[in-house]
């Protein structure tokens, strides 16, 4: 971290600053510039960085130079992460596409969809028995009987479920049924749910906040990280934009921006990011095709009755004709790029 | 809610969505156009206008004319909320300024600032004894100590308590020491915890979500009150913003807006929103010029030592400098502009 | 347009709406619900739905149906318009890279460049002779002798040159050497300019602005097209986001979405989207694979010495690479999404 | 500014970074750490800070310490600039409210809108004679025409006249009538328009891009002094946002934020950012609170027959009714804020 000191800082103000450093328990290195000084903090605590710096009299700003996160960069962890789910492998070059209805609604549904995904290719079973949604007034979800459909769902094809948990209290029973949990955006910062599901042994599908930056994720992810757990998986669902022609908007740059400083893997949810059926494959497609690790995808036999979410529902064939566009994907490899650049020089 | 069909939509597809309009229980009105034609819903259920309409053949788009909030709407409620929290009141022209520190570290600091606070006029105490951050690594809040602390300062000042409630395991310890509860910004959209606040019978401070519009800020207290709830209070502390010098961005236009749509009290965090020290006062005393209800603000007396948010804390005499410029203002009332509006025409 | 009337409004105030309706040329359609009253405005005169609408006593809100813009509008011009820039063909099938410096500087690194990515399959080439940059202390352009150079550059290597213009008053003389215009992201509202482009008679690529919406950035497409110049390619460069990790945001879904609504080519600026080299290649695939009819990306032999946004230019080396990875492509088409989609109805 | 150079940089990266600092003519000062090297440069020419740090080999960022505008800066002219406009004075203690419809219509409303302001308490008259709008088939102002209103109108009330230019070719016209020119939101960073204008003799009043940053918007009135004109006056009217309530969000934080930056006087344009004219009085009114050192409006007699931006006007009664609660109102004052600070210390 980097302490810019105002124009004209008194010497004791900038003593000021060097002696808290020092009590803090890191060392300062002090730069008198013409016109400003700058002082730099040796040692990365994160209490230290996180001080309030701006509070000491003539500190004009304090930049970060490292970043905040550790289990889940790949400065501290080279190698990428593999992740097995029930034996469907995603991360460090397998790739995964989980698909499945949003909410969980009657089994005759479920368990159609669960074979004609599996028969298009999906090696995961997803949907939802808890339902976050914006107004009190719509489908919160069917609870326990909807997690015993994916179960029978589960049992009739072999896919491994993924289901999303939106409350510590909910923990006990869905951990049951799942294979994998998903922490659906609007508890990405709910930081108690995360510590809470980073001490169960279950695969964590992670999606991006409403509005969260990229590190933020990652933050997310390290606040999991931080309590034992190492199976996270990243999951971009875009964010909240001004753009009014998309429920959200997903910038496929970080895909490979994350990919390089994490070693988890990353996967894309365009049914939430374009929530529009007529965008999410384009979109899935290039997610792929930037190199994400795989992807998670609504998929409905009959949208027009789902109890949520059916405008961005893809039918069962709409899934079969991705699934087969894909196949003949040659995707991009940021390692590759990283390997010939390296090369080169 | 109005369906707006294609243009050439074809016989068929229009009576298909009319007949499922019929099915769910409302009724249609069908709009033959030149070029297009438009479908009126009439008949307000909720989940009739959460169906999935643009996944009907034909379906151009579907648009909401009516909000989906009801609890929190003046229209279904015309005068002003008026919420009682320990004799201290606040709405319907009662204005109430909230203050104390970011996080409870010392008894004496914290006892400090409520004396400071309430002889500068402060009518109530806040501190957080559980905290959302956004690093696991940083200080997450001292738990019950903290809550016994607070009490202890409202023994010494008479002060009702404040205090942040992140998870719904949490309700039980902390509904023994506050007199009212804060959801903050990362749980804004927290349903399952809203709920669980909203069957509870203290006052809520809701703030909204990181990135979350009025009407969801709405949609949020709408999930506390529909579980019988009244006294919550709506809390404006900004939102992510490209704008690089503050900490987010606050629209002082909401506070007549809120009002307008809603009967609850509006208040102003601008701790939270610019970030910094040099800007929360400004920005506080336009929040009430604008007319709201009151603040919630950071003071600690010595933010350099502060355990978190440091930066953005008050000292006392800032608060009370803040204070007595408060005392000489007129502020905009948007229900005398409402008067004057009506009487002109 | 549809008109929505607040709760309770009068007699009187309905039939000044439908007065106004009439006295403007277009028809009122009344439609009286139980809480509500909606009024449908039938006739689409651009000045009709421009009016202020929600001035009038009464009214709720005014709802746009349809789109405004016409020239550039696919339904209006259902065939893939294809651009004849000297030969070089873009759209309607044919996809094209355009390749080349930020900012023109020597003539030793333009033609050098210009060789390079003729070498690696680009078909025309890019440099800015005038730079609209956001601090006049910085590089401001070499001006006509950029222009020449970049004639230069087109005699030795046959590419077409794209340049951009900045002002009207620039126009005779970027003509006089540019194959084809570019407008930059800044001057993306600047309607004089666009209006001014128009009247001539090259081809235009029109990026998105700063912070516009597709539809905004259809609207500036019209406003070419109004003065009489059909040839316009919409080139996508991201949109300002509070992500910090990149220059801009660019959601790849605009790629099919804008292909969708309008009959005009769709580019990718990735460039000036990630604002990083490592991440330029990357995005640039991922936008081919979503369907994109071509690229435009900056190279420089050495961005060290750049004149401007040299951490954005890809290396010679990198360009060709991206080139080979692009040769094995199966790019996504949104058209042969809608061949199946019909054809499964 | 501070080169950060990656984990494990080479001696020979950091050596060539060191070279290139001196080269371009500053020095260097490295700060070999445990784990990172950092580079600081030493001397302040605005070049040498654009170059593309992160183009060498083994730098992971660069940061800026210091802000890029100068003449706008307090920093280098501490007291603050009053800008006097045919007598009427604005900044450094003098506050001034504009005035007058969006585009300038018939001579009637015009002369009629500015008897009622100044009647009122307006200092000075707005209109538009050339309007920026977003599709070309609305009105696009009346020209000379208008301007001839304009002048009507002034000389019927002494009123000086504020009206907009959008391109170079205007400027002419536009000088002839106009005693302050104003420059919109979609030219904020028209930078060929700002430098054109710096070489005029009249002040301009210049807002905010649709979506730019408090420092880019500085950045642009550096362009326009950075050719001598020192008369600027900073506009807010609010940025892109995704709060659907408003057509902007603006922010009063900015107020005090640019004032203690800028020695240039700072004004709210509450018509813009709020698009509605229900909440143009509360927020102007916020804004005052706030410290701005002025306003301007969009005033209008019958703003349903406006030719643009009706829904925003005020009703000459609602600016009496504004007007009438300003004299009243005692506003924040950031500079008697910091006295009190720097006294405390």
């Amino acid at each position: 971290m980097i302490i810019v000191m105002k124009n004209g800082a008194s010497a004791e103000e900038i003593e000021e600053v060097v002696k808290h450093i020092k009590i803090w328990g890191a060392q300062a290195h002090v730069d008198r510039g013409e016109v400003q000084t700058v002082i730099g903090i040796i040692g990365d605590k994160a209490e230290i960085l996180r001080k309030p710096w701006t509070s000491f009299a003539g500190v004009e700003k304090a930049l970060e130079v490292s970043d905040p996160f550790k289990k889940a960069s790949r400065k501290f962890h080279p190698s990428d992460t593999t992740i097995d789910i029930e034996g469907v492998k995603i991360g460090g070059g397998h790739t995964c596409v989980i698909a499945g209805p949003c909410s969980v609604d009657t089994e005759e549904y479920v368990v159609t969809t669960a074979k004609a995904v599996k028969a298009a290719g999906a090696k995961m079973l997803r949907g939802g028995a808890f339902k976050p949604r914006t107004s009190p007034y719509t489908f919160q979800g069917s609870g326990e009987d909807g997690l015993k459909i994916l179960q029978t769902a589960k049992q009739e094809t072999g896919l491994p479920i993924v289901t999303e948990v939106m409350s510590i209290d909910q923990i006990d029973l869905v951990y049951k049924y799942a294979d994998a949990i998903q922490i659906g955006a609007r508890n990405a910062q709910n930081f108690n749910l995360l510590k809470a599901v980073g001490k169960m042994n279950k695969p964590v599908i992670l999606k991006n906040g409403v509005a969260t930056t990229a590190k933020e994720h990652l933050m997310s992810a390290e606040y999991v990280m931080s309590e034992g757990l190492n199976d996270v998986i990243l999951c971009l669902r875009g964010t909240r934009s001004y753009e009014t022609a998309f429920r959200n908007a997903l910038d496929v740059a970080l895909i490979p921006y994350l990919q390089e400083l994490s070693h988890l893997p990353v996967i894309v949810d365009s049914s939430h990011s374009t929530g529009a059926r007529a965008y999410v494959s384009s979109v899935a497609y290039a997610g792929m095709a930037a190199g994400a690790d795989g992807l998670i995808l609504e998929v409905h036999p009959n949208p027009c009755e789902a109890l949520s979410d059916g405008e961005q529902a893809l039918l069962p064939r709409d899934f079969d004709f991705l699934m087969k566009k894909l196949d003949g994907l040659k995707a991009w490899s940021q390692k590759e790029w990283n390997r010939f650049d390296k090369a080169a020089k």
